[in-house]
């Protein structure tokens, strides 16, 4: 099955790639990897999922949240590999920043929302090692932002 | 037109690469890659720009500070390729941390005073990836701290 | 003198590599380099060092606790190296995330604990670029976190 077709069954569409907010690029790949700018957890309709964990967002939105960051990388992924996701060898890491309250230290749960992602679309060769944090706040007011950094095959 | 010459015409002078803070070194060169300690917002006489987007510092000053941030960086590159800023393939990547109050949602904006500065001196070799997030602090109470990962040619 | 003999020599012994907290892997190994996930500073008993720097937890005692995050950091590679720590080339990069009340400033000082740890374990070899950064929470309200990126020579 290709990841195109995994994503089907998953019933995942990849929504189009966000701009970056600035003057950097989404992705860059060099010596076999691609280097994923931050993503942040964007609706299907555009907005964003705002707040912060242990004040206004519950771990379970977060978890989401961290999802739909985990979705945008797909999205980033599947441009700059020109549609191709099977040419994915392996998700190497994750960095997982999460808007938190400093009282609240389940960063782990809210960020298994996007590891859990990858693993359910790539199997072993989205398992990924990993950083998850707390920060004080994101751009545009963000719940979560995910980086990564990603092994290709040649085309 | 080489790297210095463009530095030149950009009439930016490059200060002496900062020591290291504490037990670790600048740069780490590695498989064709640089690996750029987290640098801090120096101005020419050695102080550092203090303070927290928000509180403190706006976003126009914040922005300044990440720009004197890609400075140091572009420093440090130097020292580490023996003065030639030619052998830069590709800025891969920046790593922007903002001293921000959990109000302050402009990290992006900030951020750009040092995605642009490599834009502005690499060309499209200077275009990375990026991820900028808020903290509550950073060493010296310095208001952005910038890392990156850069991808050099051979000697 | 191997590695192994060396940490002996220095009176470390390597406790078991911490299980992940959730759905990611310790290590990802790809072209020659080692990524591992953020460590925490466990103690020999399986607890870990909590509490925030300037409120509860001192300079000495957050420069501990990273020292504990860099022990971790060997524990995961002597297990994702088969036990053979001499296949270590070089310590790339640290990435130090201090649980941060806003006024203090000594992040630097804190990472020491794990930068240091490095140099005594593998000489210059250990010599690493980092960025040390303020975080107002981190995941079981961990006073420390730090993960690493790691060249390693062919088994």
């Amino acid at each position: 099955m290709t990841i195109t077709e995994r994503l089907a069954e998953l019933g995942i569409t990849l929504p189009a790639p966000a701009a970056p907010l600035a003057a950097y690029v989404p992705v860059v790949e060099v010596g076999g990897m691609l280097h994923v700018s931050g993503q942040l957890p964007f609706r299907a309709d555009g907005s964003i999922v705002t707040g912060k964990l242990g004040v206004d967002v519950d771990a379970e939105a977060g978890r989401d949240a961290a999802e739909r960051c985990g979705i945008m990388l797909l999205a980033q992924l599947q441009a700059a590999l020109g549609g191709d996701l099977d040419r994915v060898e392996r998700i190497v890491r994750l960095g997982v920043f999460v808007a938190s309250d400093p009282g609240f230290t389940d960063q782990p749960k809210v960020a298994n929302g996007a590891s859990e992602l990858m693993v359910r679309v790539f199997g072993d060769q989205g398992r990924h090692a990993r950083s998850a944090v707390g920060v004080p706040v994101l751009p545009l007011n963000a719940a979560v932002e995910v980086d990564a950094i990603v092994a290709v095959r040649a085309a």
